[in-house]
């Protein structure tokens, strides 16, 4: 076929292979959707699209979806969450790339706590839910405009924190440029980053880093 | 002559010319210095090097230096120091730029209050100082890597905030870009920007913003 | 809910939690502004599309919509306007973010003065205007292309002026970027910039100098 | 004092304040590296110069400095180091970063293995060395010029990765900034990225894991 | 007419000009078409919609479109392909920009081998790949987001490397920047580049060397 | 030779190739001078340094420097200059550029009035020389920082004006690519612009322009 | 009313004011064309679109519009041509922007000579029709993609050259920014530049310069 | 050791591994020297500095060093130079950069022609040696500023281009960047790009074409 699977992505690297449904015709998300649910009884789309949906749940009809994080998903039931990871966002706007991660965390087995609408203009709302945040093994920080949610917390706790600038804002926040380089450039100790809108890979991330802490 | 001095700024805008030495010749230096010395009994110069001290100082004897914020001057003695203003730095390498703005601003007559080195990443600093900074008329946020201190200063006073991006950090940084772009795309109200350690154009606007509440 | 409502930000800023309706889903917004309605008596949002506005006006007829500064709102009667602010542009396609910055500062209790079209391409029309102008406690520049208003009045002015940079223009105006170089790099003194398109900002800002002179 | 030192940072984050030496005045310098020396009886500083490490030890002559990773310290002897860290490098001009990195995660006890000069140009190089890699709770992977190496190594390891790019290059390399966007737009998983050239925060982030893995 | 057609060309340089369809007007394009079609038998365009192709096959029935690579063409029956260029993407996503590749080779006489999905983030796709890809007298390397793949199999052969960076990906991918830094940073040897996206380009290039070595 | 002197270019162009000094070898820049000196009776270069003033004096005694324009040059004796440009500065800073625009003119036989430090932070400035720059065939504006000259000027006269953007600046001007981009964008008409800190190019189109004015 | 219109102009400057319909609404549209049109007894707009030009024409019937420069006029009758412009195109996409130029010279006086696709890709196209564009007064030369064509002919012509980029092309021609910094720091001389697209500027510039020439 | 030197590469590649001298330490430089010359009886480093050389030449005085290309090298006596490369230059100070190229060709074995100094704002100077050009089996085109020259000869040849944009120019030209865009964007075809200033991988990629052509 066109597309190499990778099969043994899950045995290398413990996580199964995911689908990046955006821009892959009709024909061809079909058949790699149906491929990797074949393989592993389960499988995971992120930036899929309603109309992508109805394609998919028209052959598989247990198929969900998402319109907000916009995954898609056929999961195993009863899977076990381990750890805890707390994804927080600054503002309203940023909750779909913060659903992205945190779906894409707990598809993989992680426990999400959701701490939303935190940003640093109203700092009370973060201080308020710090102990919440503290007892996390991973968090994740999602924030448009000028970013800075992550510098503040990580002066506030000792777990890494993974940064995900979003694409929110306008004018000189370029589409989310402005929010990387705030990230990138913190002052404060204890922050990674992952590209503009990927919410996907900060549930990874941080999905590893949580398992290493609560086992596999 | 090659200048032409814009004496009647005073009487236009309340402000007398004041000199941006860096990159003037000796010479050139040396007849504007003179001029405006004559024309008002005191100048201020910026962004002066030693050597440039030198120079004058061997014609005009009174001349003052600070090598910190490169301020060159003679000044009226007794002047009245009237409001207030709070410059805060985010770190201490941003302390240069804040000494620039907070002496612009005394010498045009207000009343400053320094508070340096409570950046975000130990926001506890901030926070302990807060109602110093609550009951200044105008508050100059000098902060430099991602700049995220005017941001969370915003949320906690209700006074217009200049920010001042530095070119402190390195890498993604660009020279003060990164900090530049924070603080235009804040998500907090009340801050307005000036160009990368620009601390001159701070002690002007918040000088301006000081004398329109305490009075000329 | 999903939405942490700043409540608390009247008393400690002295301004009401503002809605930036860009990008909420219909349900998120029609929450937050009847949450915000319930507890101020009235309610503000700037960048609401005509079709919020439809969602909104069926739930609460008596709202408000400018589809020329895209602002919502439920105003309380009778408010009193203080002192002066002069919103000013450089051409007739600056008007839609003057307009937005003009009702800011009017619902938050400014008096504005509107003098547009005025741009530095035929000086005579700024100058022509100029008496009005030097008379307000604070001037908003609104200018996008090469964005040079702001300094030309900085230079004519002893009040300070909050540039806002548009992104009226084509090629190499890059949605506004040029403009925001051009006042951020002004040779003339009294000079802060707020982000892109950014009306709300300087109506917020120059209300804040605004109030500091006229009183509360 | 000029600065506030941090001195309830270790307590909170579990990590010591650190000095950035750049930049730094000789008598700041001097100043907080006694304060604090004497508060916890060791100290480290990241890029120190060879000329204030001489102002250094005269005063502290049993200060180490480390010419290429430019880090200078006094440690306390017999510390333990638990866990492990692989800190790869794509080519030998990206050591003294992965240095800084190296000697930060050892100085906050972790034990590092390195791995220098197996950039992808050459796959072999890191193939042969993968076991060793595989073992490791966290990698930091630093490369300059086009900083491919962390995408290669995301697909071989199952742990978290830190990518730290480099201003290794020339021309169209942006003096780091071409690495950096190459990293953050991986296509594998399992990454995520500090500024350019920082390896101290690559050794902070990698130490935060290792201890969550190892235990404190 | 408006246009100067390069009839020239086939003579001067090996070969035929082809028409770029983006942008041109229906009837321009019908017009240039025509001509060249009755010039040289055949006729080949690029980055033709599916609405031209409609128009085209109007009035040239025998007219050949495919809806991936966009190339619209009419061509003579049994040319022979000579040599051999090995045509290689990252991810499927890329695949429409490989085919633009790797069709326009083979309508100058190139036998073109096609490697597909064979990303860095799971090398041992490109691995079990290489002798076919090091038999080549060329390489295309088609790759988007971090676009490592030409650095990696630069690595591996030694015959000229031709890269394409795409548009795929998001956020900092800057639609194609990111992709194109990677490559022309390569610390690896042998390559060079062409624009994003720029199939065409590459299929080129490829054959004016394929037809070196394997004679016209 | 290594270099191939344009010796037709006189004929072409009706401008004699001019020397760009910086950069060449003194051994190479003299053999140049000398040639071109030779063929013409008279030679002119740019971005002279005083060093390689030195090394041709001593083979030329008769040659001129200029170290503010860093114009080096022989120049036949009693040249008419007809018609006339205005070259005009916005600030002190910008001189230097303006004076190898005016020399250029000038040693290609343009009258040259030159009216500096007249920028738009003081209008009244430019106002009241204005009349002497309207009765000029071409004014070239020199300005750095934001560059908000040019479009002033092109409001009050009727010919062309050729913008050059200067390096004059600190942080966000970028080396004068904000006051490029500030002329490129002007909503005045009549504006073309070459590079920063070309004083030679603006020299050389204001001189074309001029001489179809007012005859060669 | 809203806009204040610049019925100086033509007096100050010698061309009456040009409405740039972009953005502006059909009403504002409609009112400033008769009041142009009222003033002038002719009037002429660039940049409408289709459905701006059915709303003038049910108002202005004796309105034209032509499609490919978007330029909407009504202009007097038999109105003289002078002097000579040579409007050169690189590619056929660069049509329409050259249009907008040629028909803006056209309007105000000026004769034009379209010479069209003659690209550098084929330097055999301009060199065979070199003589024409030598006896023009000003050249306008109008590229994309690589923007070469104003360097080749700077080199080939002793008249001013007005270089406009046009956003043709795709990948990192970056809208028209590639070829809009090729122009700008071309090594030929007699080259300065208008914004990218900005036909209309170089329209206007081109007949300030042939108007001075072949006399108003 | 520190570096792991890729003694395999000359029999991957057909070529042996180079050494990069630019910021090695002279130990390292030394060992690496010393280690590639044993193993291969000859070796060949790029960018290396007078005092690099200096160290090297005291241990292997028969190293040779040249200034101009900062190429230093042991090599083999009366090595055969097969086929033909055409190196060319836009300007004189281009040459250093083609200098590495050609060296780098010669060193791999291939015949090279230097045709120098032959822009395009003097296009007859090329067209005059295009005959030379046109018979080599691959051309590479060295041009700074705006970098035209590679897209003039493609239209001229049928044979590969490898443009190498240089750092030469000022002000817009970003350090090469404008060239590089240039050269990426060329409306003609057969041309590919490597980074700004990379003679030696022109000659690279130059040298494994004409191998392939004229037979190893
Ligand atoms: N939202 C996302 N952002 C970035 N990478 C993703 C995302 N979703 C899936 N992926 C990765 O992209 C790969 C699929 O790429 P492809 O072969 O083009 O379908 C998957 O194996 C995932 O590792
Ligand atoms: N190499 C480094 N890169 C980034 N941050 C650093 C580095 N070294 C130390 N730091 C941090 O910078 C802080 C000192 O900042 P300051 O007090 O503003 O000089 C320390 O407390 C560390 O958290
Ligand atoms: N996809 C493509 N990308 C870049 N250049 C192309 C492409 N397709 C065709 N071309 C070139 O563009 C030229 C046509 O340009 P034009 O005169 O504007 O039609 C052709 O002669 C080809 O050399
Ligand atoms: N296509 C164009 N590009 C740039 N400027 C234009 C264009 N068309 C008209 N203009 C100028 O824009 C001015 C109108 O701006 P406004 O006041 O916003 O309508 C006119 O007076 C012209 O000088
Ligand atoms: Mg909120
Ligand atoms: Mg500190
Ligand atoms: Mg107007
Ligand atoms: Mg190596
Ligand atoms: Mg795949
Ligand atoms: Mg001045
Ligand atoms: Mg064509
Ligand atoms: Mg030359």
């Amino acid at each position: 076929g066109f597309a190499k699977l990778d099969t043994h992505r899950k045995i290398r690297s413990g996580f199964a292979e995911v689908i990046f449904c955006s821009g892959k015709s009709d024909a061809h998300l079909l058949d790699i959707f149906g491929r990797l649910y074949e393989s592993d009884g389960e499988v995971f789309g992120t930036r899929a699209t309603p109309s992508q949906y109805e394609i998919i749940r028209e052959k598989y009809p247990q198929t969900q979806y998402d319109s907000l994080s916009r995954i898609i998903k056929i999961e195993k039931p009863d899977k076990k969450r381990i750890g805890k990871i707390a994804v927080c966002t600054a503002g309203t706007a940023d909750i779909p790339v913060a659903e992205e991660a945190a779906q894409t965390a707990e598809y993989f087995g992680s426990y999400v706590e959701r701490i939303y609408d935190v940003g640093v203009c109203g700092i009370h709302r973060l201080l308020s839910r710090i102990e919440t945040i503290q007892t996390a093994n991973c968090i994740v920080a999602v924030a448009g405009m000028e970013g800075a949610l992550a510098s503040v917390m990580a002066g506030l706790v000792d777990k890494p924190i993974i940064g995900v600038p979003t694409s929110v804002g306008y004018g000189a926040s370029m589409n989310g440029l402005s929010a990387l380089l705030t990230m990138i450039n913190s002052c404060a100790n204890g922050i990674s980053v992952v590209n503009i809108d990927n919410g996907y890979g900060a549930g990874y991330v941080s999905t590893q880093i949580n398992r290493l802490v609560a086992g596999k």
